[in-house]
């Protein structure tokens, strides 16, 4: 039988696994009959050498089945969820969840906690006073059925594999491979029981992809490998060069995907929320065109059914429902900072990584997994990429509990004033779908 | 300052390291800062990204400088070694350190046990009645400058960072990387407080290095980085398809070895030696050119000074100096099988790998560290390629306790007969020297 070792130097010298082998090697690091240091070289050389469809399938599946796999078959209809690849601002999974939810498309959502410049969707959550992000799996499935959608955190039960690989790639320059990350974002949604699945990966300075290239390969390679898998899977690809809307923090943002869900958010973010949507409801079976999708999502907000779904989806989780109709309810720094423009012109750009690094440095995200967050603490932005300003006029506000924390200059030097309007971004700069 | 995951990260795309970092790594690896895991990751980068000569200098001198360096500035005279990448049948420093000794330039050699198909130096010294390899620092070096030479193991103490990193490159398929090679191999004999070093890089089916231009790259970074380290260093190419001389085994081996110092070895093992001894004379200037240093070997063979080296060297090294006179005093075990051919024709080829390794299953050699070797087994050839047999004439004896014990058809099958007489094949392929 081959030996690990000659499996690590398969790899290593660019030969494809032949099928099992992938699956040996995770169940040898399981059963601890593969070390640490062998998993690293073979991570390494998979970065250098990728891996197939095929490889990257089986790779999903062992990792997913590693661990707990929910069973959603007593939720009638297609459950769908959506994995963004993280950025600064990005509070949509907040807004979709229950507006898709009301749609009548079931969402079990399993997110992750914020990490370095980009937010988290627990910590988001956990601002909302009593809300709990540890539900059992029964109450999970119960929510979901019952609600339309329930939002929690992942588990030790959930891809053990997954975590275990994670950390070592995180320690050995091995986390930029494209089939490591498919495999990672999927084993851990695919863990969920869903049906389907739609990918925001997010393009620019504030996001993990630097460029539009390496982005649409990493949307193609997910759409390709969540297709092998026998899930429904599309992906957009979305600007992430100045932050998704205004909020940069935890209440800040939860407020603001509230107002997402009452018709009133900024344009850009409502913009993600309704393409995003509109995917989900095409793969949950709701609607069979973009335009139709729109048009139950649009309902379901002017209706007020998609805040009631959002109120019920606290209220389960042991949250004060109130917050949906007064988000004043939630927790928020006393300490307002202003921050001015120095100059007159256009604002040409906004650095939402400087932004981002910001609010981690105020007390929002951590740089580290052991830290706690303070949800009243972050940045409100009051001008987009081609505004207008003159100096003096604000820019954006800091929250924070005391004057001296605010750091004004660097929040003040992410925005960059011009003499000349910027050329529009689009916001949604493509869509991938299985073929 | 640079993370170390940065710095994995900058061997993965290829930068080479800024002056500190290697030395940085390895001495992160032995304080505990950095992880074996880690340390395989940055391994297979170096694996697919090589290094530049500074970087592998670096390397080396981190690796040396991770245990003791001994101190030979006692011994009068240029210190040379010579180091062999390993093959079958391959007992030269036998007799090349007497030899080389008996001409003046002090020999201090530090060599290693067999391991696989390939035998090593110490176990063939061990099959000398007494003999130990074990001698304390002061002892070496007292023998070096009274005897000329001495020839010691590997301690614990000697570049214990390269004892790390090669047994992590072992079980993580990274050990085919020429500058880990060439590191190891120098982090180790520079070690020994050498001034200068001889390189005996094998080619063939029977070697490490199985073609002419990977050993003669090999071999070109060993000269180049050996000299960049300070060290007079040369290299020959040598040929390994079928085994070195005759014997095969450790008794046997060792015999063989005190016949070259008696005038009455193989021709290709005589050869080999006088090479490489011509080498390390000019090395350590007692001849200027390749002739001049022959002449000096044959003079120190046939006045008998080259076997008294010998005697002098096995008695400081408390062994029995009587078998230099009469290699009969070696252990052999008593049976001995012969292995015939089973046609006519020419030996067209010999196997070394495959003779190594039944020498390996008779107790010659061993598959793991721990494993004992048995001195008196072996393999004895009767023939050399192009010798022409008859079906029935003795190819080889195989020397063993039971007559059930020999692999005689497995020995008979490394033996290629043909028709017609094989090309000739120069034993030495090459010569490497700085430029």
């Amino acid at each position: 039988m081959t030996t690990l070792v000659e499996l690590i130097a398969k790899k290593r010298d660019g030969h494809p696994h032949a099928p099992g082998e992938v699956e040996r090697i995770i169940s040898a690091l399981v059963d601890g009959e593969l070390a640490d240091y062998q998993m690293s070289a073979w991570l390494m050389a998979v970065f250098f050498r990728g891996m197939t469809d095929d490889e990257t399938v089986a790779l999903t599946n062992a990792m997913l089945h590693s661990g707990d796999v929910l069973d959603l078959s007593s939720v009638p209809g297609i459950k769908v969820d959506k994995h963004s690849t993280g950025g600064v601002g990005d509070k949509v999974s907040l807004a979709l969840a229950p507006l898709v939810a009301a749609c009548g498309v079931p969402v079990p959502m399993v997110s992750g906690r914020g990490l370095g410049h980009t937010g988290g969707t627990l910590d988001k959550l956990e601002a909302i006073p009593g809300f709990t992000v540890d539900l059992d799996t029964e109450t999970f499935i119960r929510t979901v059925r019952d609600v339309g959608t329930a939002m929690i955190g992942q588990t030790a039960r959930i891809a053990p594999a997954d975590k275990r690989i994670y950390a070592l790639r995180d320690v050995t320059a091995t986390v930029e491979s494209i089939p490591l990350i498919v495999a990672s974002i999927l084993s851990k949604k695919l863990a969920e029981g869903i049906d389907g699945l739609v990918l925001d990966v997010k393009v620019g300075r504030g996001a993990f992809m630097k460029t539009e290239a390496r982005a649409r390969e990493l949307a193609t390679a997910l759409v390709r490998v969540g297709t092998a898998a026998g899930k429904k899977t599309t992906a957009l690809l979305t600007t992430m060069d100045d932050p998704l809307g205004l909020a940069i923090g935890n209440s800040n943002e939860t407020r603001e995907a509230i107002l997402v869900l009452h018709g009133g958010g900024p344009a850009d973010l409502t913009e993600c929320t309704l393409a995003l949507g509109a995917e989900m409801l095409r793969i949950g079976g709701v609607a069979s065109t973009e335009a139709e999708a729109r048009a139950k999502l649009g309902d379901a907000i002017s209706s007020g059914r998609a805040a009631r779904t959002m109120e019920r989806l606290i209220e389960a989780q042991r949250g004060d429902p109130r917050v949906v109709a007064d988000p004043s309810l939630l927790p928020t720094a006393s300490v307002v900072v202003e921050v001015a423009a120095d100059r007159t012109g256009f604002v040409a750009g906004i650095d939402s990584l400087e932004l981002g690094l910001s609010a981690v440095a105020l007390g929002a995200g951590r740089t580290r997994v052991d830290q706690k967050v303070d949800p009243g603490v972050g940045i409100d932005l009051r001008v987009k990429p081609g505004t207008a300003v003159k100096a003096g006029d604000v820019l954006a506000t800091i929250r924070v509990h005391r004057e001296g924390d605010a750091p004004t200059e660097r929040v003040r030097a992410a925005f960059r004033v011009e003499d000349d309007a910027p050329a529009p971004r689009p916001l949604i700069l493509g869509r991938i779908e299985a073929r």
